[in-house]
């Protein structure tokens, strides 16, 4: 398959780009506005996988190009432009892509972080609602650290829940995470229960933040 | 130390009871609205620790004696009847009293349960709201399995969360926390961050519906 990281230039898109390239088959696309910065990133990347004897599959292109070419586009932007970043790739999208969206919405205070969600009830369901109707949508890798993900050094240990109302598109994303070494994916039902899932992610910060030694905490459903 | 369940003759309450009992040195006040009730719990709970050779201090009371008697309350009722429990108990909580809130508000339909917080922010915020000002409160034990807890024969490996404004009884509730086999209390920061903690409880619940082989999962911040 085709997997294009929208955004993938950084944070979260930084570790699922190496985790896809190393632990798996599929081509990987990184998209970004600004087609030079994605092809950037590529080269970064090619050299952190390299060093690590991992053949990888990954190129650049204009956020656009991305999502046209690719069978998975995963929205690895932040929160604040995920709406205006699926409108902007819609024409793109058909009903044989899968958008899958790990954004969250947060505030912080000086107790910590928050969580935000937008009216849609979650940022998850915001996606869904501005996507083309035939598109099916599928949250996933909500309460992942990106500094861990993106440290190829760390042997990861972690879960991460599926929401989805299509349920071939929903099965989709579980392999296609489930191929990650060390992450493991569970099911939290449908898009309506997307807010449950997005509101971990202040949480595992906020622990991280009271907690010694839990700098890239992350969480173990058992 | 004196440890009061109020509301400990079901659910969650139950738990923590046994695993109090069997696991710490501590004085188990099971508290009711009918004393009758408590009692009745007190000897279900007796015999359940002696089949397993545990020796166990139990004894059952109705809630206002319970709480007068204790160093540590728990607020183990169900959300709706929280706030009511916390003013009929008012009159028997001090400064020296450490009132614990494990309780969540939560709403379910055909997706699963949602989060559903008062209008405080989260229960536990309810109930500094309608408690004493002097009263230190304390959110803990919200995300674990009321079955799990309650069969001895389970072994725990699940970590609980710990919100608090007054550091001291935070740390008295973490202490304790950590003297049940198996459970490992985290900070999770200030009561202003007990929504995200709540919010836990019906995810997990999400999880145990839509995995197989889940029914009484827990949580673990690794």
């Amino acid at each position: 398959m085709r997997i294009a990281l929208l955004g993938g230039t950084g944070d979260i898109g930084e570790g699922l780009a190496l985790r896809f390239a190393r632990d798996t088959d599929h081509e990987i696309l990184i998209g970004s506005r600004d087609p030079e910065k994605a092809r950037g990133a590529v080269a970064e990347y090619e050299d952190e996988l390299a060093d690590r004897g991992a053949e990888a599959d990954v190129k650049g292109f204009a956020n656009e190009m991305a999502a046209d070419r690719a069978d998975i586009v995963v929205l690895s932007v932040p929160p604040y432009y995920v709406g205006d970043t699926v409108e902007g790739v819609a024409d793109s999208l058909d009903s044989d892509t899968v958008l899958v969206t790990p954004a969250v919405g947060m505030q912080g205070d000086e107790d910590g972080l928050h969580y935000h969600p937008p009216s849609a009830g979650s940022v998850t369901e915001l996606v869904a609602q501005r996507a083309p109707d035939e598109v099916p949508v599928v949250g996933a890798f909500h309460n992942l650290a990106a500094d861990a993900l993106a440290n190829l050094d760390n042997e990861l240990d972690l879960d991460t829940l599926i929401v989805a109302d299509d349920e071939a598109a929903g099965d989709t994303v579980r392999t296609l995470a489930n191929e990650i070494s060390g992450l493991r994916a569970l099911e939290a039902g449908p898009l309506a229960n997307a807010a449950e899932v997005e509101s971990v992610t202040p949480l595992v910060i906020n622990i991280a933040k009271y907690n010694q030694d839990m700098h890239d905490v992350g969480v173990k459903w058992i």
